[in-house]
């Protein structure tokens, strides 16, 4: 953190998206976000928020710039939901501390994600993951109260608030303070990876807080899923997790995005966010997972796959994918040479591709958001 | 039934397919087919098997003709297995009357579906249930024993074996003494109408058996389905069926067919009926009931769409799935006046027709099965 003699601090961190392997999807409290059940994360470390928040003393509006635009805050009421939330707590550390700063501050925020915001990438998670943490900088904030702040801007953002494999409890508390994304104790994996496959679609998408809504109002199968089987998945995470047992890890993890998907199609009217094409890579993990589990695929509320598998296969799976689904050959480029010299795209073997992936990314896991030491102004 | 002096006797009956409102998936006993949780159901009258079955007696073989093909026997156990089943259920009978009449017979089956075998329209059910209603005329066999005759040959069979509202008891007891399909007390609902639609897809369908199996071993969601929700679905239709309360009705016929699609999704490899013209379908019944409900689609383990409408709403349903579906002028024109006078179909008004339907038929619900008192020999 910088700060400079006008009373300007500034900080920068960059944070990666998040994947959940057990996922969330219900709210026991929409405005403090609350989860109604526990989930279970990973970081996609390739795609990223960079975000530089400057915090300005004196009379001034907050701003946020995202990819060069700026934002209409009276239409995103969320930043200025975590904007005066901030505030709130840096007015009550003051007073605690028996301060007498109350002078009046805003935030400048610039915001930069690689990876298109249109996609169905949980690219807001990542963003206010980011100006979470980079106000946990500036104010000084604890942890808990960071995650705070990610979570009402973006429930799933506080995920993306540490590496390693990533335990948002959704906590027993009507105020919320139980509610937090912790890191298990675990080492990282580092081995493992996942291929990100963005299958654009033309369908109007039913946006995630509504489709929650619908399913916990809706859904006679939700609560059982909550209840009975989500605590049993995330202690099978943990377990597969820190055994490094990928058979078992690949089995919750695909396993837990149908049933995801199996309650969006039990809620009224039916929620469908997988597509033909997504459906496609289903059948080519299945294809490729014969006689050994070696990939396991995910997919949030959209047709976008993520497919995870250890470091060692990741130039099989490419070549088993290039076989169904129609890769931009500049995406495969772009890999690293470790994953390209050894994918094989064998033309006679293909199937006739009818679907095609808009973009493909393959990422570590798991090393979570940077706090960048040197600003750059 | 007819008998010449060779000892032949003869029956014809016409049985028409069944569209369950509250779907079966799921078997408690394989062999016996006893199911895991109670269905209920409706006849579609239009589309039938006639079938005559001649009982010969003296040494030889059954025989089955399908739509003038003959079935390959040793290939469809089941066959052999009703009729297996009928003998014994004769033999029994005659030393229960101490008769001593235990001459060797066989069948001879020919049936005539008048819908595609390959269409997925439960064809098989509607056949078996015709085998063991002649069967029961020729036997004299009483209706718990037809029950299970048509049953051991195709599960919902035995939901074809009668008019009105059918409902499939699963029974508790292991040799499936008490689970059978009763018309439940209610006068039948004559102004129920529905339309089918067949989509016919490429994809290699995983069977209903194989898929009830693969369900009831890995879906964590199955039993809650079976256990909770299911009992009061089935109270829920008897309730609204018996007060013609059809927006009630609507409700749970779609939200039960959901469900089941969203059961198969939550198996292990997850199991997909519905596609694309499947959804479209979906999204046409959801605009045509706004501002009222007026339509329930129901999907079995297929891409064919059953819609239920009222008798006043076929045409205004018609014009609806017109604009969203290319459908057949010939299956428009072979419908009655009563539907087609007021169909409206502007052009300027479709949207862009995407997906195709192969078939389009419209009948009445609920007539059940008929035995025809003249053999057509």
């Amino acid at each position: 953190m910088s700060q400079n003699e006008t009373g300007i601090s500034e900080v920068t961190v960059e944070v990666p998206m998040n994947i959940a392997l057990v996922k969330y999807w219900g709210k026991r409290d929409e405005k403090l976000i609350l989860p109604l059940n526990d989930s279970i994360s990973l970081t996609v470390d390739k795609l990223t928020a960079e975000t530089t928040i400057r915090m300005v003393e004196g009379v001034g509006k907050h701003t946020v710039k995202i990819n060069g635009e700026e934002v209409e805050l009276s239409s995103n009421k969320r930043y200025q939901t975590v904007f005066d939330e901030s505030l709130r707590l840096q007015r009550k550390r003051k007073e605690y501390s028996n301060g007498n700063e109350n002078r009046l501050v805003h935030f400048e925020v610039i915001s930069k994600t690689n990876f298109p915001v249109a996609a169905g990438l949980a690219s807001s998670a990542a963003g206010f993951a980011a100006i979470a943490l980079a106000i946990q900088q500036l104010l000084n904030l604890n942890d808990t109260q960071a995650n705070r702040l990610a979570r009402i801007g973006s429930g799933s953002a506080c995920r993306s608030m540490s590496g390693g494999l990533v335990h948002w409890k959704k906590g027993e508390k009507d105020d919320g303070s139980d509610c937090v994304a912790v890191k298990t104790a675990d080492d990282n994996w580092t081995d493992l990876y996942c291929v990100i496959l963005v299958f654009n679609d033309g369908r109007k998408k039913v946006g995630s807080s509504e489709g929650m809504r619908r399913t916990r109002e809706t859904s006679t199968l939700l609560k059982h899923r909550i209840e009975k089987v989500v605590p049993e998945r995330i202690d099978s995470i943990k377990k597969a997790y820190s055994t490094r047992n990928f058979e078992d890890l690949a089995r919750v993890i695909m396993a837990d995005s149908n049933q995801f998907h199996a309650v969006c199609l039990d809620s009224v009217p039916p929620i469908r966010y997988l597509n033909e094409s997504s459906w496609q890579l289903i059948e080519t993990v299945e294809k490729f997972n014969q006689p050994e589990i070696r990939a396991a695929y995910t997919f949030d509320a959209g047709p976008n796959a993520c497919v995870i598998v250890q470091k060692k296969d990741v130039s099989k799976f490419i070549t088993a994918v290039i076989r169904d689904i129609q890769i931009n050959t500049d995406d495969l480029k772009a890999l690293p040479e470790e994953f390209t010299k050894s994918i094989e795209d064998r033309k006679d073997e293909r199937t006739e591709n009818k679907f095609a992936c808009s973009q493909l990314v393959v990422s570590s896991m798991g090393n979570g958001p940077k706090i960048c030491t040197h600003p750059r102004t």
